[in-house]
């Protein structure tokens, strides 16, 4: 007689402290905030996805192959990522079911990290999975999986609604016609709120391949001729407005460096002129983006969109692995961040004016105490962005509220951004968050810190209030 | 009928570990040192509030005004500060009353903040408040501190015995007659020990706005021709021998970096001269301020002050804030520190030499277990500061502790510094300090890397022989 | 009557968590592993102590001299190094007990060390210690501790086998002849296995002194003339098969920082020559340092000796001391490490070939979380080294796995390296960290990150399945 395969079981009180007084208190605030409705004001979900309300393909397109969370570590075992669905379109069930025994068969390698922790969460919570991943259990489990997202209620609107989103953002290109969140407006049907994001990152930088053709279709989008600086300017403006049209409230910007130096009008014209000509000097290119974070702060000024900053990340490390596979495959890797000096003209130009908000995010946790909540306990403008990426994890989100509260409290922080391509772990991530800021809270109370009504406060306004003020939704 | 309003609870237990067991013995270890004196090696409180002893003006004047902790993160959340006081010399009760409101509106900003916990203690337990401060009760709350502040018992002199301080160090420029010291001193009613610290920063950075004018009122001071650099030396040397007569026991340096390195007399008085005639290059200004701070090692190592290094912050981030409101009005940002290689040739010089002592501090926490550990572990000479301005709070000095100790143990740190000006913070910035290293004494003590008796003696040679030893008291 | 001296005290549960709940789970974790074999897959003890098995000569031979992390601290002390016996070869017995008083003395400047919990373990656990080392207890004890030294048991095979070491790999010179190591081999009454490791620095440098001798010296041992880079080159290879034939397994690798680029043969040539002539400039000395990092990598794909990088620690910061003592003498300070940028052309040349193994050792915590997990999440020729030197001790192991875990899990780190040279520190340290990861992964089972089948499989793959794999043994 065969053993019963391990349970996957997902306990109630998951990532609350664990000793019997302070989990009193974090249940206690955890259960003022679990329901409310999720903001979501940073991610990386395609709005098609909710215009088409297609049923989704299958559970390794769904939670394997586009998380890069996911396909890193398991390349890191050995697997390759051709195994995995990454970058081939959609996949027959064969493709499928292999990607998804590469999962279940590497499932240990997962314990200790935050994919094993959201994974776990989806299977048991969202699709009633009981047993644990395993080579044994994985045919098993796709089959349960399969079989729920040919229902009804798993197709993408019935889930955002199941999930409990009230705000969703995503993130978009400058050229982007933004059909689907039209469509989705337009539809008496659909009663949520789905936002676009301005993400100019490749209309900005032209050290990057393929800047000149960027800049000829932002022209086309923006209906602008961009063959010289000023068409350049209006053109991104005016794409901008055409963002603010369709509901976005944000900018994002993810360059290496986060330094902001103005070259004046004149100078910023000849450098254009000379990157449109392929003449311009690597020094020269890093220079024109530098200026061009200037004028996103002097647009944003102007237009109100909030500003934020995602930088210092080595994009595409392992060059064979971009060449056949694309970017965002899971060898994006951090560099050291550096805000203060960076941003300094900048925050001296615009810092204190009432119309520039700043979210400034990091990979770097050096940052938290030496620079972030300094700049964000003394600038009005500057909001202290979630923990991100590989920080968006338990132990690093309780690093990151050490390091950043006691310079910045509660009111500078931006509020969770799931930041996420997997809509499945939205509702996951969030509650994640939920749970750990409670746990954070309870410690604050149990040594006397702060009362428990003002811990109360604390987590609703966190959970409700900050992404709203950060995100000005 | 009106709800009372929440009571404002300061809790016996506050900051010890919540757990029973680490609650126990880090109650047994706070108990042994709680009401010790308080020695505060280093600070930034006038002497002649102790000379003058006249009542203080005001609740704002005292609490808010002066306190950049308080007005930066008012300032963040959209307060001007010129509604907080700041440098607006003594405000009348209208002005009080308004800076006083802004703060108790905004408490809940506070929440979680080493700000929030230092006030709500001094409120408490120094003034008797016993109401949580908000928009309804700030007058209520005024009124009450402001009463105290007219009684006797709330004269300076009267709460410097009250708060138990054996010695106070205040933080003057090399110029300072340091009257006000020699006042006490001479005061036959008077006990307690206030003394100076040596602090010519403006004196020795040819690069600052003001740095000739420094240099003449030093001569002026010293009564020595400061118009070369053998009388710019020697005029040094006398003020410092002018502070060791009044009590002094250190000098303090707070440059951009900490990089020491001898340019040899000749190139010194040429960049010295070169500086005055105002042509001297940033590099060249730079490079005299780096060979200053080797001098100052070597009079150090002569006249036997101790040298505090307090390097790394971007002061006055904010240009139109510092030319509106002055210096330190909550916009110095810190930026990467860095000691190993900044230091070397000084330690090579005068590292194992017995007159030296460096006590080094950081707003930079990766250093700790990097660089100041390691230098502490084997340089005599070497001290690790606490906890500094932005990491003076419970998070960080617990990080400060995990970072430290392990390498450099408890003895090659300095003791708890308060550094600050507010003058009713000094208590509850001490009891602080015991209370976190009670609670992180019993953690050793729990998990058996310590045993009781030494934790015991550990947590009052923390309080009362390292910051003696640290300091030459 | 005289008082008892304190007694020492080693508690079965120390380390584990204190909170009741946790030192459970913690204790049957830490049950499963405790007696499993010591696989030390890194570390410096030589072996001709084995080959040799003379007795130790004295407690302070064995357990102050040699030792950097004591005698660091007791110079910090201000007790020179003289005084304990560093570098002073073999002690006659007033200066062992000199030194050993030394330690006994200023046995409290240990406290919260690592130093302290390994010496207090050793003196319990090994040498049946149990009074409090003392002034007053110094004598006593050394006669104790030198007493079981004359023991037969206490011998260094017979320590081997009572420690239950498997694997214990050396560190060792290119041109080391092996010959401790072949004796061991060929010994029948010898079961145990010793291997060596191929630490090529001095002869990678052309910057530091003496490195023209070393080239020749290599030439010599590999019987090939070095006079120009391709007998260099063969000369590195033969040594490398040599030490294979010993049973290495692994190249270890410290210079300044981890920076890998290939100059091409030509280039590589010139530069060699000109090294050799004494002509290349500082800046041609470390671009052929990083050359030769690539060189090693591209032998390691060749060879499959697995290679170990321990970067960014400034050699000799006093320079006095070493020219003194000699090195290794507690003066070797780290600075910031960075690894992104500079193995970004190792991988993508090699990061995916399945014959490259690399550890990645720091002593800078800051690239934890931003580049050492990140890099070993993706690349599957990439580990991440145990906590190293400084960060080799209790609290800072703790925040190793905190900021590893979330991104990397636990499959990606090397298990647990002594990398020691006090022989008898060796089970005391695995031990350590044995009780860490328990306590570690009791956490994460207490607040149901894993199930505690998983973690107790996960501490055991940590002991015993780990280094295996990240060393190939």
């Amino acid at each position: 007689m065969p053993t019963a395969p391990p349970t996957l079981h997902v306990h109630p009180d998951r990532l609350l402290p664990p000793e019997p007084h302070l989990r009193d208190i974090a249940r206690r605030l955890y259960d003022a905030v679990r329901h409310l409705p999720i903001i979501s004001p940073h991610g990386h979900v395609d709005a098609a996805v909710l215009a088409d309300d297609l049923p989704f393909d299958d559970p390794a397109s769904l939670l394997v192959s586009p998380d890069h969370y996911v396909t890193r570590l398991l390349h890191a075992q050995g697997v390759p990522l051709s195994e995995l669905g990454v970058g081939a379109g959609r996949l027959d069930e064969q493709q499928a079911r292999r990607a998804w025994r590469h999962l279940c068969t590497h499932w240990a390698a997962f314990r200790g990290t935050a994919a094993r922790y959201w994974l776990e969460c989806q299977l048991h919570e969202i699709f009633g999975v009981t047993t644990r991943p395993s080579a044994e259990t994985a045919d098993d489990i796709y089959d349960i999986v399969a079989a729920r997202l040919a229902e009804d209620t798993f197709r993408p609107r019935a889930l955002f609604g199941q999930f409990g989103i009230e705000v969703l953002a995503t993130t978009d290109d400058p050229c982007a016609d933004l059909g689907a969140h039209a469509t989705l407006e337009a539809d008496p049907q659909w009663g949520g709120r789905v936002i676009p994001t301005f993400r100019p990152d490749r209309h900005l930088e032209p050290a990057r391949p393929g800047w000149g053709q960027a800049v000829t279709e932002l022209g086309e989008a923006a209906g602008i001729d961009t063959g010289d600086y000023a068409g350049y300017l209006a053109a991104l403006e005016a794409r901008r407005a055409h963002f603010i049209e369709h509901g976005a409230t944000s900018s994002d910007h993810s360059h290496l460096d986060v330094r902001a130096e103005s070259l004046g009008t004149r100078e910023a014209a000849r450098l254009y002129a000379a990157a449109l000509a392929g003449t311009a000097t690597p020094a020269e290119a890093t220079a024109f983006r530098r200026h061009m974070t200037m004028e996103m702060a002097r647009m944003s000024v102007e237009d109100g969109l909030v500003m934020t900053l995602h930088p210092a990340v080595r994009r595409n490390h392992h060059a064979p692995t971009s060449a056949r596979f694309g970017s965002d495959t899971g060898h994006d890797i951090p560099v050291r961040a550096e805000f203060t000096r960076a941003l300094q003209p900048l925050l001296e130009r615009y810092g204190t004016h009432p119309n520039l908000q700043l979210v400034l995010f990091t990979t770097d946790e050096s940052v938290y105490s030496r620079e972030l909540a300094p700049l964000a306990g003394f600038y009005p403008s500057v909001f202290v962005g979630a923990p991100w990426w590989f920080l968006d994890a338990p132990e690093a989100i309780h690093r990151f509220r050490s390091a950043v509260t006691e310079t910045a409290g509660f009111t500078r922080t931006s509020g969770f951004i799931d930041d996420t391509r997997a809509f499945c772990s939205i509702p996951v991530r969030h509650d994640m968050s939920r749970r750990l800021d409670s746990g954070w809270l309870a410690r604050l109370v149990a040594d006397h810190r702060l009362a428990e009504d003002e811990a109360l406060e604390t987590i609703t306004e966190l959970v409700s209030v900050n992404p709203r003020r950060a995100f000005r939704l």
